[in-house]
């Protein structure tokens, strides 16, 4: 069999798809998933798509032991007119390779795989809800299977993609929340893995969340694993701040995960011909601005929530609410902007979009 | 049924058994595993014996997403006149709720789950073997299971005993290795995981061991991630120094996994009277101390080696050759004193090891 030419096993057992916009994230599978197999001599081979399906998998796999794995997050949105259309996914397969390389794990012909996502989207198409705000959530990862507790690289991997109908992120629009700067616990630091999407960066956040949430804050504001001073992400997203006019989002340090979000806004801003700066900006910096009036607007990225405006931050028991706890209209705008060219009701001058 | 009593399910299929000694670190497994389930409402429960046998799991398993998992691994020892012995056990269980508590992973009854690794291993005795230098290679895990794509901890665990007997780690004796001082990757920072047995603290060091192996050398000894001076491990093992006559170990700081096998030779230095401090100790201390002719021995400390004789240190171009290349009479006490008690050929004063 060809290396390239995919087999599919259609699932004859359908499942039925949600009937609401009220879809809870992560948790509602499709009825096919993409699988490809990596072995030393063979190279990443026999891709497949499947009906979805449990796992079998030796328990001394490595994945179970040495969290060799990387993982990407994308989604399919439907238009008005019945497309469905991908956001700049060729950056997460460049993403994804990123994080392998970081993680010891082979990577993967980035074009053909783009070819794989399309084919399994396709044929789910069906499950791209249709219903304002949702959208059919892309799952790729890739996981260790090699069963041996020897510390040392896998021989073998599983390249999975699964697929998840999900609802809108903001219930009712969205709305500012409320989060904890985090002296305590630390995400990354340099030389470590926080620029890859691999699992042990996020397990290692709970206790954070937790915290935050017991102080009744919906989520956790990084700061450097050196010098505790710079901001890094907020909960599993990037950060942008407006002060006096200028966009602020901290530079790419070896730390900070490459938001394809962040990179989007960052081309808009530059495009808009408003002034927008990668660079360090320390807590005490914005707590200043903050304090001379200047901290405009503060919002997370990502691709879950997109714009996630930030209304209040908790420093050390210092409160700094921003643009009185509402949406800014740059944050609006942005938000409206990317969902606009995602859903297809704002043109694509930049070619970002892909059609499934 | 009660939460306590365990079920067994006997393996009618049994494999043969190793017949030399020569047997490969973790690939070999033995007949049966132990299981234990956690849901929210119940919490762990169902503890059974049953045939070794690959795992089921959804695609969307939390522990293939986000890494929530933690492990431990010790050694049940065949003593000559064949009784098995565990070492340390109660501190391992320790140790894995430790490390639970970092993860946001529920703790165990460390109590009943020592009954449970007790009857597996008196199950599958006869998997201990007794060529000298091997043992049987116990190695519980948990992993969270929940198929749930959302950033949060599991609902759901499975704790997994499994067994796997294991040849001598030198072959042919002790001996000295060289290793390499990591600067540019870094292993834990304070407020991280490195304080934890889990996963992802372990493939992110892949890329520095390779970078040790291109250079002929076959591990890393790792400095903290801050100012990257203070030493704080090498390779997954603790670190000590002997120098000028007195033992160092750097001091449990936050990132530097609490060993068992470190906490022993702690225990024996005290009784033996050498002097031995926890203390932080840098890279340019050693290597000053290197110069005056001052530092006496190194070796790496772990339940897979015992002791590890550190030959050589290479930082940054810089050699150090420690005790010409050669074990020191200290390393090879102290690993004459461990493998004796662990093998009950050297009397146990202190209460270390558990008749299984």
């Amino acid at each position: 069999m060809s290396q390239s030419t995919i087999t599919i096993v259609k699932n004859t057992d359908k499942k039925q798809k949600p009937q609401s916009k009220d879809i809870a994230f992560g948790r509602t599978f499709t009825d096919h998933m993409f699988v490809m197999d990596y072995e030393s001599d063979k190279g990443w081979h026999e891709p497949r798509i499947v009906p979805y399906e449990p796992l079998t998998l030796d328990p001394a796999a490595m994945i179970f032991h040495y969290g060799q794995t990387v993982f990407e997050g994308m989604k399919a949105y439907r238009t008005e007119d019945d497309r469905v259309l991908l956001f700049r996914p060729d950056k997460n397969l460049e993403r994804l390779n990123l994080s392998s390389d970081r993680l010891s794990i082979p990577p993967v012909d980035e074009e053909k795989v783009m070819e794989y996502l399309v084919e399994l989207i396709r044929l789910e198409q069906d499950w791209v809800p249709s219903f304002e705000g949702t959208s059919l959530y892309v799952r790729p990862f890739i996981i260790g299977t090699e069963p041996s507790l020897a510390v040392a690289p896998s021989k073998t991997y599983k390249l999975m993609v699964i697929l998840s109908p999900v609802g809108p992120y903001f219930k009712g629009g969205i709305k500012p929340v409320q989060i904890n700067v985090e002296e305590q616990y630390t995400r990354a630091v340099k030389g470590g893995t926080g620029m890859a999407k691999t699992a042990g960066n996020y397990s290692s956040a709970y206790q954070a969340q937790a915290k935050a949430y017991k102080e009744g804050l919906a989520d956790v504001l990084w700061l450097d694993g050196i010098e505790k001073r710079y901001i890094e992400e907020v909960g599993s997203m990037n950060i942008f701040f407006k002060i006096d006019g200028e966009v602020v989002t901290p530079a790419l340090s070896g730390s900070i995960l490459k938001g394809i979000t962040r990179m989007s806004i960052i081309e808009l801003l530059q495009k808009w011909g408003i002034p927008v700066s990668e660079r360090r900006i320390s807590i005490e910096e914005l707590y200043e601005a903050y304090e001379e009036g200047k901290l405009e607007e503060a919002f997370g990225t990502g691709t879950a929530a997109v714009i996630s405006p930030v209304g209040e931050l908790n420093w050390l028991g210092r409160k700094m609410t921003i643009n009185d706890g509402e949406i800014g209209s740059l944050s609006q705008k942005l938000y409206d902007t990317i969902t606009g060219i995602q859903r297809g009701s704002v043109e694509d001058a930049y070619g970002w979009t892909v059609e499934v």
